[in-house]
């Protein structure tokens, strides 16, 4: 998918919501433990109750991967149901991976190809060749991590190297690298003051935003300064849609908390 | 296992040779592409022709991700058989994961649990909340990058951060999370004169060094200024090792070349 058909479905449904599919199944309703694959029930059910308000689903591949065999395969079926049944949807797999060219390009190929997401998050601290192999494959987007939502992001993201923040040398030095229009970035809302200062370095990329609602950042403070021309944003909330209820009604309780963000999100539009 | 036992296993094998099973189906002897599992076909003859010499063993998950639900079983079975048949050889899951809290204990249960890795890298860019989940678990240990061995290493970590470079700062900020005394870094050798420094912040912590070899780095140069009173450094080699022959006598000619290595490594013990 290309920034501008995701653009255009942002306009169409009126909604740059993403909706993080990361499931535990000490959380999800205990019917569904029942199903042979209760991951996959879980996912498919959240799907389809909220797609038509939901521009993207991101999947953080540690939930999955914390299953084991019986968990990759519960993502496989989940992002061949989404390219299947809703092919405009734009697909996150996140992962925060990084390591150099060769092992990148393993990464790159798992995600890009065998799982056909459209998205991969990626972590910068290796540079420029662990990010390049990523950005190599067309009509398929690198979310580097810039700025995240965590108390760690004070550790290194935010101090001073070379005169100025971490995460802002990482969003220039991202630019220099080859296909960079293929970037997008990890932004944290709770710092939504951080996004008018963002959007001097990079006007157009898409941000993808987590850390609103449960994490508490102000939606409201991030669309205002955080909007670009194409929109160029992407909200993630994961637990305040996903595990709204965790009884028979899930899937519609899920959908309410979902439009409602939707909702919020059109008078930006 | 202890760091107390590594060294006494690096004093017995007088060995502190790691050799990395990062598998290519591309590069397996053709023979062995007939067998059910290939991959841990060719990593049990890799592992019982190399283990006397060889104290750590050192799978990429990237490559085995790479190869979908098909490589996390021959992961698998490649980490049961180590530790079945082989309890005394240290175990690293080259994973460089990094996610927050929540996310990163999943990464963390999934390695030391699940797979029961002695250890497992992990990138440093998002701080603190993400790198003490890993280090909460007993007798495991997390293996953060540091200064990494490839060229994009110049793009961040060694710049200057509030006054020193930020691979430095990483190991100094490292140093005052909880349980920090579990952590390991990966540090590359291609940049061997930066020992003498990283032992002025961390005299006695493991230091996982790829890039001897294939890659460029000395071997002489890394010992001479790397090595500490318990040992402290484990050298990885991979491409030099598995890769030597790919003809029916692979496992015999990579036996040769890690002895090689255990052979110029007694002389430092």
């Amino acid at each position: 998918m290309t920034t501008t058909q995701l653009t255009s479905e942002i306009r169409k449904k009126q909604s740059f919501l993403c909706v993080g599919l990361d499931i535990d199944l000490n959380k999800i309703p205990k019917f569904l433990l029942e199903k042979e694959d209760p991951i996959f029930e879980f996912n498919k059910a959240i799907i389809d109750a909220t797609h038509d308000v939901t521009v993207a689903y991101k999947p953080n591949i540690a939930f999955y991967e914390a299953y084991g065999i019986k968990g990759w395969k519960a993502l496989d079926k989940t992002i061949r149901y989404l390219n299947e049944k809703y092919p405009d949807v734009f697909t996150i797999a996140d992962a925060k991976r990084g390591d150099i060219g060769n092992t990148a390009s393993m990464y790159a190929k798992a995600f890009f190809e065998d799982l056909n997401f459209d998205s991969v998050t990626v972590a910068p601290y290796m540079g420029r060749d662990s990010v390049e192999p990523f950005l190599n494959f067309e009509n398929k987007h690198t979310i580097l991590l810039a700025l995240t939502s965590n108390n760690g992001a004070y550790d290194f993201q935010t101090k001073q190297l070379e005169g100025r923040e971490l995460y802002k040398e990482v969003l220039e030095v991202s630019k220099t690298y080859a296909n960079s229009n293929r970037l997008m970035y990890v932004v944290g809302a709770t710092k939504a003051s951080y996004f008018t200062e963002i959007r001097k370095i990079v006007p157009n990329a898409f941000l993808l935003v987590p850390g609103v609602g449960a994490q508490g950042g102000s939606l409201d403070e991030v669309c205002k300064n955080g909007i670009s021309e194409n929109v160029g944003l992407l909200i993630n909330s994961t637990r305040g849609i996903i595990y709204a209820s965790n009884k028979e009604d899930f899937a519609e309780v899920a959908r309410n908390e979902a439009l409602k963000l939707q909702q919020q999100m059109q008078a930006y539009l």
